[in-house]
């Protein structure tokens, strides 16, 4: 029987998390493994609404809804998509998870990270990553790539919000340097994809 | 200047809550006191979208999610509605609030009431009401006047649920006696009216 593996690629908009999850999952589909690819808030049918409204410049959104709100999708998202996958022995691949509030709703918005740790443990029901890619650019090379695929409402804060992030995922590197990898972003596709793929296929083994 | 006071009024679908709000805001507004009137899980523009995916009986929301659900709704109309009101000495009528979510997720669906109570704390910023009225009716005709007025999801399920959520109840009524007052909620409007009037009048002074 094979043996589940969850990975959770992190960063900010347009650090590239999307190209290396599908080249990932190409080789790893090519060598035989069952992967699935999903991604936060979106994933499941609840979901997919509350991105809607989280993602709407209109919507007028305390940061403790929007915490609370995340959270939710995070409940949904992993009993519904990530649990199930990985009880049937499959490999994980996901875009955003616990990690992301800790660095935007924690670090960024000024929440409180001890409760944001709690929130997360209670909507994942203390599913942890076995490994976090953290994709790690310069905030305005990521700004500029964002803003070419259009704005949402996260992506016109300012840059200090970004790099208030920026310190929260660094943060999290430190605390946790065994689950965490971090990559630095601005490198070539090819040269980030074999890094990755040197990393997880060293960890599966 | 004014004194501000909180009144939330809880029980069951059907059990009489709106009609006794709008008798009470009645009287209070003759003898000259600011009232608003209010209700979970609406009253903000956010909270009503998400009373809508709430309420959908094709929503396939899992237990977990509802609760994040209902505490982000929580958060942005205590801190929207209800804190704003309270600091201009305003008396704030709210149908349903944290209570709710001890009764409903936690004595309902069984999720572990210490943790809901803990993130009603968070949601909530630990705004507790002045007095939690509590209307207790027998399960059966409450049903039947809530199926006049249509079903929704709640009211779907069946007589069990709506038996352990009373429970909850029950069980709060007791934990915070100071708080709470039980109410027969199958006694006449014009009883009940004068019965809460009593209560809210005796408090107030």
């Amino acid at each position: 029987m094979k043996k589940s593996f969850f990975i959770t690629f992190e960063g900010s908009d347009g650090c590239g998390k999307t190209t290396q999850s599908v080249l990932l999952i190409k080789k790893l589909k090519n060598m035989g493994y069952d992967v699935i690819h999903t991604r936060e808030p979106g994933g499941t049918v609840v979901a997919e609404v509350l991105r809607k409204i989280l993602l709407n410049p209109e919507s007028k959104i305390l940061p403790l809804t929007e915490l609370l709100l995340y959270e939710s999708c995070r409940a949904q998202h992993t009993e519904e998509i990530i649990s199930p996958a990985i009880k049937s022995g499959k490999i994980v691949i996901c875009e955003r998870y616990a990690d992301a509030t800790v660095a935007y709703q924690g670090f960024g918005r000024g929440l409180d990270i001890k409760m944001i740790m709690n929130l997360n443990k209670i909507a994942t029901n203390n599913l942890v990553p076995d490994l976090t890619v953290y994709f790690d650019s310069d905030i305005r090379k990521g700004l500029a790539r964002a803003k070419l695929r259009g704005k949402d409402r996260l992506e016109k804060e300012n840059l200090l919000f970004h790099k208030r992030v920026r310190n929260g995922y660094i943060w999290l590197v430190k605390k946790f340097p065994k689950r965490f990898i971090k990559i630095d972003a601005d490198a070539s596709i090819k040269k980030i994809s074999e890094c990755i793929f040197g990393i997880v296929m060293k960890k599966i083994k």
